[in-house]
């Protein structure tokens, strides 16, 4: 049965079948979440060691006493850390805080100050600034254009990132400063950008001098399964196609140890860091270099580190499967929504009919099923065809997933049925 | 014996007699370092049972998952804890991460690229703007200044703090944002603003409607002995003149627990922090509650966090001391130095002739001597009279504290004969 070639006559005994399951599960006393990208407490009990063991060290492998002040760049060691999960050499790494979050906001704020490396002048003191954001997206990320003022441009994402032929075309604009990449198991579709893509983003010209790609890696060793999606390196491609200081690249432990006190780290170009580090040495003595060396302790290094990311999947890999096998059992044949089936990350992404995603969000709410709201994956939070959803399994209990998901899908189907009866008017 | 009423043979003498001894100070191969405001290793030996006691434990008092996301104004009991400290209300008060310095740089930024609230544009897009800086004072506030493009504006203090007169005649015009204060045990000083200066800052009217202080209240519970400096509060003041706007107070435990790993707070208006958590909330997700919640679980409350400052004082004091002894021995009655005797804080400010502190800092760096660079306790890192230097007691060794001193005064001897017998040429 697929919803677009039933009669009127159908429909609305569709409907009517869609109504009668939502009343019920309204009255069943629901309240389940799938809004939010957050470990569940299993996953974070896989850290506990790093808070338990070892505890009375505070020496780095280099001799410093990390309770006390400095070392701006962040201790060796987990630089070396990043660099092998990364990649990218230890030199061009910070490592920092407790969240990349931080570290990109303050990338785009200290732009809007300083400029970057290169810049004619501030941002700030542009006319207009203008970010690419590929989309569905990060609302946090546009969060902070809009907190700051930059002017987006939605860019469409395919199953191979962003639309190339559109973002070519957009970089010739000099107002054009920047671009939101979130290149694996993106945040929400789950997909990851092919090396294509990859490499036309190193390698186009741009109409700004200072243009950056702020390439937020999030997800960049949380596979779901044995098997990784390849991401190709933006940083080596960048710096082969004489655009070495284009990346502002970023990623952290935050779903590896503790989302809400790990570690967060920032890899630029030498020129880049040279235009930075001062700054930063001017906001900060240095970062938590303990909550540092403990993570060093505990993750010791990358194929340790891979490891554990094992373990998470095997908590969050279920929950996945189980979404997905509903949404397939209660809407495969339907013809109402398309939904991605990624190998990682935290999210699926999930497309309805246009102007359904609000109603679902709010026929969800309403039966105890709370999801991210509508329109949070686009700029501004105004999806303009109203159609996408992004759901996320991981913090829910995997008991939770199944119920949580078939009051999704009976909120599609009631909402997608009053849509076409209503079009149909 | 007075050097001011030698005569040109006595000086040169006196010359002759201090150069001899500086040779014999370069030959024995000192290093020692008096530069740095830090706590020594038995200091932070005292905050070893946060990491080592209760590890396992990461739910707050109101059952929130530490190690996850969220709570963006801070664990409520750590903002308690800083309300018993500081006696300012809880609900105005931000538990945040390991620097108050990135509180106060962020503080500044944020009014350059938004303004604060009420003000009638961003700061960053106003033509001028200036702050008002005691001097001498702490070299990071300046730097923070100087990095934005802020013109910074030297006021004298004295033994009450800020020549207030001056300060209430410069507030005057509009174009003077701000003011930085390190209210109690004034970092270089070591002296406590007095309750008239405190209460002149929070009645004066300013020209700017959007006049901040930035309250760099660093030493708050840092005393040497059993008495306090009592310091009125400014947060209080300033509500009762109808100014609560005008304060934004910063306190840490950089010198509590650890320097590179304590908890910084941030404290503010309501209205305050209603423009400012939006923002905060776009940069964060949440500062490191694990951090937070190890603090409290250490620290307890007030009057045991007092108990452990006494222990902290018991190491700080005989070095304090001890550098006061040699400083009056060696320079007691040659009326060629005064410095200050501080009642707590990390700092003794020294005063020398016009023009001497520039060459006292280099002879004692070639004796193996390490001074903070004279002039940095002024913006631009410029001294004007090239007199002020800072010396800090807490990070060498007590048994290194009376050669390094001693190395200080006789470059003191040499540096002002040379400069007494320059200027009778």
């Amino acid at each position: 049965m697929n919803y677009q070639s039933l009669s009127p006559a159908e429909l609305i005994k569709e409907k009517e079948k869609a109504e009668g399951d939502y009343r019920m599960y309204c009255e069943s006393g629901l309240s389940l979440d799938l809004s939010r990208g957050k470990p569940a407490a299993d996953q974070l009990a896989l850290a506990m060691p790093m808070l338990t063991e070892h505890t009375d060290e505070f020496r780095s492998a280099g001799g410093t006493d990390c309770r006390n002040y400095g070392v701006l760049e962040g201790l060796p060691e987990m630089r070396q850390l990043f660099s092998e999960i990364t990649g990218i050499p230890a030199a061009n790494i910070l490592a920092c805080g407790n969240a990349s979050l931080t570290l990109m906001y303050d990338a785009v704020a200290r732009a809007m100050l300083y400029g970057v490396q290169g810049s004619p002048r501030p941002w700030g003191r542009e006319e207009t600034v203008k970010f690419l954001c590929p989309v569905p997206g990060y609302d946090r990320h546009f969060r902070i254009c809009e907190s700051l003022g930059i002017e987006m441009i939605s860019v469409e994402m395919d199953a191979h990132g962003p639309n190339m032929d559109v973002v070519e075309e957009l970089v010739k604009d000099p107002a054009v400063k920047g671009m939101w990449c979130v290149p694996k198991y993106s945040n929400p579709s789950g997909i990851t950008y092919s090396s294509e893509v990859v490499t036309r983003l190193a390698k186009m010209e741009t109409g700004a001098t200072d243009f950056r790609i702020f390439w937020d890696n999030a997800y960049v060793i949380h596979d779901l399964y044995n098997e990784t999606d390849p991401l190709a390196d933006i940083f080596a491609l960048c710096k082969m196609y004489g655009h070495e200081d284009r990346v502002f690249y970023f990623t952290s432990t935050s779903k590896i140890t503790f989302p809400g006190a790990g570690v967060a780290m920032m890899a630029a170009s030498e020129a880049n860091l040279k235009q930075i580090l001062p700054i930063i040495g001017t906001q900060t003595i240095g970062f938590d270099k303990m909550n540092q060396l403990r993570h060093v302790r505990f993750l010791k290094n990358a194929e340790n580190t891979a490891a554990i990311m094992r373990r998470h999947a095997d908590f969050i890999r279920p929950k996945f499967e189980a979404m997905l096998e509903i949404l397939e059992k209660e809407l495969g044949d339907l013809g109402i929504a398309t939904w991605t089936k990624p190998n990682g990350g935290y999210f699926i992404s999930l497309d309805l009919p246009d102007g359904c995603a609000g109603r679902v969000y709010e026929l969800a709410k309403q039966a105890g099923v709370t999801l991210t709201p509508a329109g949070a994956t686009h700029p501004y939070g105004k999806d303009p065809r109203d159609r996408n959803l992004r759901l996320a399994p991981t913090f829910a209990k995997l008991e939770e997933i199944r119920p949580a998901t078939a009051v999704l899908c009976c909120a599609i189907r009631l909402a997608v049925a009053e849509k076409l009866l209503t079009d149909r008017q």
